[in-house]
């Protein structure tokens, strides 16, 4: 397989002001491609430092993908760094101004400045990707690194637009000059079971795994993903062989099994929703709407999704749910008897088929000895049954609001399976 | 500076089916500490490669920390390569091995296996570092290279693990083997503007910044940060030295400032409301509770926040907010019209003190001719004023969520400031 590197640019990258996600999405699309990503560099915005990286990984690598050190601000490092190191000189690129011309007189609305000009200024040296979202162009560079044909590739930073580039320009030149390998995925999605447990589960299976298959366990919170990969000079054997090995691990662990796609839950009870035309609301205490946003950012999530009361605040349980001044006073918001109330009136208010209510101490503050930081209690259900569970997380207040939606949706999920 | 390299080790790095937060966090905490990231490196569970990036990263850096490859699946690489480069022997561990025993006991309550017995083996040469959050012990090893005194810690790549050992071992082990340089850095952050018109405003500034005081420019979700840092031997100097700059660096933007702390737009509002012993509700349309999710993630925002009605059906926006059904006819769900209605019933229902009211189309689908994807209604205020404001968001849909959630939260703040 070809191997890759990608190199990330810039100081915040190296402080840890910025949490780099461009480097998991190239890396996702290089895999989905056939190319095999080798190493992830980070370096600042510092012209050694870049060289010294782009140096050592031509030496490992055919592919070198760069994101970051273009911007208005950070430009004077970079694009510079890659004319002298491809020996080039710089000039305006027509497309690029015209561009950037657009972008600042026409959306931006600000007067054209030096500054703007200098961005589409591009090496001679360079193949120009025109960036169809944003200013900086990138720029494609070919070495023959002893006697190999190596491909640079220089995108901007901000992800939507360096993911235009990715899915427009790059990968099909990738393809283009290299080839595709037959590289195969198949990964599946547990939930309630710990990583150590499934793997004691399939050492059997694991050992007789042919060479060309690999198992990889992949964790989040309380997730747990399952992927094979399989590699073979030969796409239909390839796909044969992950498909029989798929089948067997699937069987091995159906206990556990939320999905046979690698998606999130949430993904997963928006197709049985929709598969069954029924819709969902929710009512939050604790997870304050974090759940309805999972549900949400699916696209056309309209289809199924009512709405949501968030009940941070005890007058709104009562006023927007229905739930019991006295219920509240005997046993506390986080019940099993408020959560009950809680969905019965978002069941009613919201006019859904089913429900999710969760009521929990996420923290830092506010447990007790009888109610440590951590309990929830969750309510699933429809207008005929609800469903009420009492769980325990020991983590921080974010990590706890996930794992809770997590949860809490996994019991939705389990409930309508059960009654359909 | 004493120079420091991170390693995160994991195939799922590599194939990009996990986003690395693990590296922001330890380059925050070494920076804070006063240590600076020369460069970060993920490789994937491979002996070959996680040498290769040891070999060559403690040439160029005294500090290297290691995250991952321990996890109970992944530990037949990582432990063992560690131990074997720095001349050890497996032993097991009798406290790591008495904590992994009561996790398996009594939090887990699944039998104890030689998986689990294998997590409390550590090389023989290293200090270990207990796991207070988890079963990976972590390791310290030290080594000369060349004369030089190099650390190298390995912690288990699970995040809160990670940082439970940040904080309490590896921090205070580095401040008290290296001692602490003079380092300090003043952040401010900015809303509506861009990092070109900033860039230009701040030309002279720049010019005259002594040599030991950088200007970084951190542009995320419709906000800037702009941080300086200033390195100088003497601590007392360089404090004086970065406060008089960053007081001329704030009177420079003041028109576009919202915070002088580095923090998210909804803390600094968070803080605004608690000083005005006032309180916050949400009525969400396109954004589905994420608004509501920012501020309830802040420990605490039980104080102010009362809740929400995410009223994703018009249905909702009806019966629970009162918009009015011809209002919808005329005006569509996305109009001023209906975003000052559920602004209104908003602030009836959930008795609030503020609200923030928002109604938009946040893509793919949905988008017409007059109402393209990115068209977003926004309302902000209280009792006595409500004031609204139309946007247009040109990204995809998780994109165009975070730019609604900071336009709005940015219009409530100009909102308090006005009428305060």
């Amino acid at each position: 397989m070809i191997k890759a590197t990608i190199i990330t640019i810039g100081d915040e990258l190296l402080i840890g002001q910025v949490i780099d996600t461009n480097s998991a999405y190239i890396a996702q699309q290089l895999n989905i491609a056939g190319f095999a990503v080798n190493r992830r560099i980070a370096v600042g915005d510092n012209a050694g430092d870049i060289k010294k990286a782009l140096d050592e990984e031509k030496l490992y690598s055919q592919i070198i993908l760069i994101t970051g050190g273009l911007g208005p601000t950070a430009d004077d490092i970079t694009k510079p760094l890659l004319c002298q190191y491809f020996g080039g000189k710089m000039v305006v690129n027509d497309e690029a101004f015209a561009n950037v011309q657009n972008i600042v007189a026409n959306i931006l609305k600000r007067p054209f400045t030096d500054r703007n000009k200098k961005q589409a200024q591009v090496p001679d040296v360079c193949t120009v990707i025109q960036n169809k979202r944003g200013t900086a162009p990138g720029m494609i560079f070919f070495e023959n690194v002893e006697g190999t044909k190596t491909i640079f590739v220089s995108m901007p930073g901000v992800p939507y637009e360096m993911m235009g580039m990715m899915q427009q320009d790059v990968i099909p030149l990738l393809k283009s000059t290299f080839g595709t390998a037959a590289i195969a995925h198949r990964t599946l999605v547990l939930a309630g079971v710990g990583e150590s447990t499934i793997a004691d589960m399939l050492i059997n299976f694991e050992s007789q795994l042919p060479d060309n298959i690999k198992l990889a366990y992949l964790p989040s919170y309380g997730m747990l993903r399952l992927r094979l990969t399989a590699t073979h000079a030969n796409a239909v054997t390839n796909t044969q062989m992950i498909e029989e090995q798929f089948e067997q691990l699937q069987n091995l662990v159906s206990a556990y099994l939320v999905s046979l796609t690698d998606e999130p839950i949430e993904t997963t009870v928006a197709n049985l929703l929709i598969k069954n035309t029924a819709t969902l609301s929710t009512a939050e205490s604790c997870t304050g709407g974090y759940i309805a946003h999972l549900f949400t950012s699916i696209a056309g999530s309209s289809a199924f999704f009512e709405g949501s009361i968030i009940s941070y605040a005890n007058d709104v349980k009562q006023n927007l749910l229905g739930v019991q001044h006295q219920t509240l006073l005997n046993n506390g918001a986080v019940s099993k008897a408020v959560v009950l109330q809680m969905a019965a009136g978002a069941l009613q208010n919201l006019q859904s088929t089913y429900t999710i209510a969760v009521s929990g101490i996420m923290g830092p503050s506010g447990g007790t000895k009888d109610k440590p930081v951590g309990t929830v209690w969750i309510c699933v259900g429809n207008t005929q049954k609800l469903v009420a569970e009492q769980f325990y997380f020991r983590f921080d207040r974010a990590l706890n609001i996930k794992l809770t939606a997590a949860a809490a949706i996994n019991m939705l999920r389990k409930f309508i399976l059960e009654i359909n």
